[in-house]
């Protein structure tokens, strides 16, 4: 059994690991911590997870942490990378689910967020996490860079399409719709149910920090330059990211069989049939992303639909499956489950 | 008083026409009509209307409506064309809140809608009922078509930017978001709560019925084609249409500047300042739009913002507003209240 | 033009106030203040209110708030006792829509709200404004303590079997489900949306602050101790209360001739017709008291639904309803809206 | 493996049970019928079940569900008594998850289910299927009656006091709250999102029918008639219910203990530490039963509340459950999974 380790395991991502670790055949929840509730049983905090999680929640002493084989960070941004170097020198794997090693340029980083970045000699070394693009080297990494939600259904969406070259590059379009939960579980009146329950919203449309996240990740499948508009919305929902994304052909191409090839092999993509429209509900605490292509009146316009919960494939999911493929584990064990519909 | 019917009184626009009518001041809803609920009274329906609307239902007969000055049909497609005819011949004012008179072409219309057009000769005369396009035209008509609820946005959306030529014509982008009102009173599985209350989804994405409609009313006030891409979303609340907008720039403009001076006399359009967000939740249960104009990253592609109440403004509201406009009355008449937030 | 002040303007309460004084017939919104927020446009703040209301929000300060006629504190408890006194010298009316008037003991006061009261001496004349009970008395108040949300409604029901003498006064239970406005605009995570738009709970079960409220109320009305229990819900809503209440009766009774009876010249109180069940969204946004009065199975036991807007009826438009008759309106001025349904 | 087929796939119970059984370690889905979608593939209609059942619906012959080693009916009230005897004859196991068997007297099941019962001869023999109360017997039995929504929770909430004749057997309250998901997927106007996305009602205050089935199994666990209040209301959610209970305390004892003493080897039923909240999103999607138990004010009412899944421990999940005791498996097989929060 490998043992695991979460860091920050109060917010929505950690107890979502938690959840999905707690059931994992071949990794063992070995520690959580927490500075606010460290002391506290897990299950005292999260009643969810009674009879699931017997641990307590402990502080996020460095020494405790290199106990465990794999590290996984749930914590605000620009604090795995305070405690990454030491553990990778003691040989432990980290899987870090926030921003500190997503980006590749240490510059663009401090821009977005706002810090100098502690180690980017690190950067160079850190995978990013995104299985359906980088496989083998994930397997090959200690250190892995978890993409964001919005960047992982954006991303998976637009992948066969760039990959193949089959879209102008210029003029992307991602409009995406997150619930509320991304926003994380944080006293704040912005996301207060009486705020959010009944509206819908664009935010950030100046600039959100997956923007810069996002281009970087398109621009290496497409190998060149891109340039995309990136939208995102709060929809009255918890859980979910609906991406919606536009692009104009370049040739044609039946773009149902091309999907349906390029992810045939994946486990956790899944090409619906012609025509359908995915919902986020229906992959609602699994590890999937489901993906629908049209032609709108056969035109030249490509409309993309893509739908993850913004928690599993969004985040904790995506984070033990790239823990599989780096301990060599089969990459479905502990993510079998089915979406929670209704 | 103006003496107002209302025919197809028990789906939820005609429910929000009586709650208008009922408190303006210089209409007074007369009639009510219901083939199903025909005898029982509107309150007992709608106890929301209780103390409110003391009417009891009525069968649709020609011959009671034809005792009213204005007739509102919020009735299915189709409904409205077998009556305005002869309503019209004895001098009513006819104002249909579903698609008869909406589209100019009736082969289009029946194209779209599945069944010949019952009265193509009064297409010409039909106004389209969107005050802030054709203000003047509908001080005379007698025949009024109502928007649709998308088109409502989108128009409203896009018509500074259409009206100033200052953007490229192809490529326009309409990503809309409705709550589930829009899809009516009618049993059906696919608007269930459970179905919808924690789901997002696109529909219609081949093909939606506002899209003549909305490219109909771009190209008049682009006096020229244009290419619109158009994707509706069902979004888990009650009420509200998000119509997120995306376009091209052609030359350089103050965006903001144009916006505000565009609007600066319509009572029911509000740009909100630079920077702004809006939230259909502000613009509940009230006839407003509201605007926000961005350009993402200060780069050439434009993205405008824009709420309603798909009921209100997308309705029964901008319905209130045309009888207005049609009998001389203060535009804003019976149509002042403010959202209600929280 | 009443010219009226609200204090506390940046809350849920305040401005729901607003949104109602500002369609006031006979009132003019003449000032709002907030500490956090001064200096800012209302509409700024709260666009559902733009074009509404013109003011800006302005420090509370009392030689400012000694300018309008009617002072309403929307405030958090605790803050109404320091501005009254001086207030009332001068002659102003206020009214309070916090707790801090409405226990008649100051020591009940202070255990339950853990602070002394600042000045006892006001509440022997201070007048609890459920006009359903106390109409005479507030038309001639100068001081008015507001009743909670959960209060209103409960002694709303119970009132016409109190009145009567027609139940045991021991085993009452008060069944409470609130939506969460009713935990106002503050930043804490146990009212974000992630936490509360999926789930159900009872909270404060060992002791809710209305529970000596109600008791307070209910033995006024019965004239005799009673023996209640008090259970208050959070449920997946914004706005409304509903109250379930159980009693034992003493005696045959026709109930809902007795429920038609006692309301029938309430304005705001609307019993509907027998076997009815009234839904929250019938009030949304109304200053409305729906009731239905049951005996399941035809026992001894009754059972009373009775729904609130918390924010409206329960809050707002209920400070509203007393202005209007401390100062010899209509009782109805202002408050003529119906539900927002759906 | 046992060969498990599921009649009635296509409701919400179906999909949950397809749920659970798709990741039985023990069992096998064998077979889904389904009138109305025999011949489609289960996760063209159920895309939450996509690379998890890959079945089509079949339609329910007897010939075929005879070849499954249990068969389970998701079906409405009336369809399982018209399969079960020949099932049983053939030494098939019958888990109804409808009403037909829970009913000892088929007086009483005709009254409240408006159709003669077609095999009261099997009522004797059928095993009452809530196992923390008929455990033993279950292991024995061939035909199951699983207990309803609101039955299951509400037992689970009286039985300790029951069980110790701890309180007063009259006047019992149990006011219940349930998600939409408890109304089916029938396509009908009352369970909209529109209609039920912002509203809380009672519903069928005169008489539901779990009233005789709850009151059947606490005069079982009472030895003696009891006198019980059941007010069922929806909430808008969708999944779970909320029981809140109150009843009158004969003497003293130590209520905390006592429940947790009793449901101490328990897998399916947790005692929240005192002073807990029970709330319905821990459970959701998991086999569990939280419950708490509260003295108001250290007075003779006990308030207990319980939540549950209305469609796991509810419904499919203790169907399970009932599997697992009769084919002698580990209880908690396949049923290990924990809440979904958020």
């Amino acid at each position: 059994m490998i043992k695991a380790a979460v860091v920050g395991g109060t917010g929505y991502t950690g107890v979502e690991l938690m959840r999905i670790l707690a059931r994992h055949p071949q990794a063992e929840l070995a520690l959580v911590t927490s500075r606010g509730d460290a002391g506290k049983a897990v299950a005292e905090v999260y009643p969810n997870l009674r009879g699931v999680v017997d641990l307590a929640f402990q502080p996020p002493e460095p020494e405790l942490l290199a106990q465990a084989d794999v590290i996984f960070f749930a914590t605000p941004n620009g604090t795995a990378m305070q405690y990454a170097p030491a553990l990778l020198d003691r040989g432990r794997v980290v899987i870090d689910l926030a921003a500190d090693f997503r980006l590749k340029d240490p510059q663009v980083w401090e821009q977005w967020y706002g810090q100098p970045h502690a180690c980017p000699e690190l950067l160079a070394s850190a995978v990013y996490g995104l299985p359906e693009v980088n496989r083998s080297q994930i397997k090959k990494a200690r250190l892995i860079a978890c993409p964001g939600c919005y960047p992982t259904a954006v991303q998976l969406g637009f992948l066969p399409l760039l990959h193949h070259q089959l879209i102008e590059r210029q003029g992307l379009v991602a409009d995406c719709k997150s619930g509320v939960s991304g926003a994380g579980r944080q006293a704040q009146v912005a996301t207060l149910m009486a705020e959010t329950g009944e509206g819908f919203k664009a935010y950030a449309v100046p600039g959100h920090r997956h923007l810069p996240e996002i281009r970087q990740g398109l621009q290496a499948l497409a190998g060149k330059p891109v340039a995309l508009t990136f939208v995102p919305h709060l929809a009255p929902m918890i859980r979910g990211i609906h991406a919606t994304l536009y692009a104009r052909l370049r040739e044609e191409a039946d773009l149902q069989a091309l999907y349906e090839r390029h992810y045939a092999r994946e486990p956790f993509v899944e090409v619906l049939p012609a025509g359908s429209h995915p919902d986020t509900v229906d992959v609602r605490g699994a590890n999937r992303c489901q993906i629908a292509v049209h032609r709108p009146g056969g035109g030249d316009v490509v409309v993309v639909l893509a739908v993850i919960d913004n928690l599993v494939k969004g985040a904790a999911g995506q984070a033990v499956q790239n823990m599989n493929l780096v301990f060599g584990l089969p990459e479905t064990a502990g993510l079998e489950m089915a979406g929670l519909y209704p």
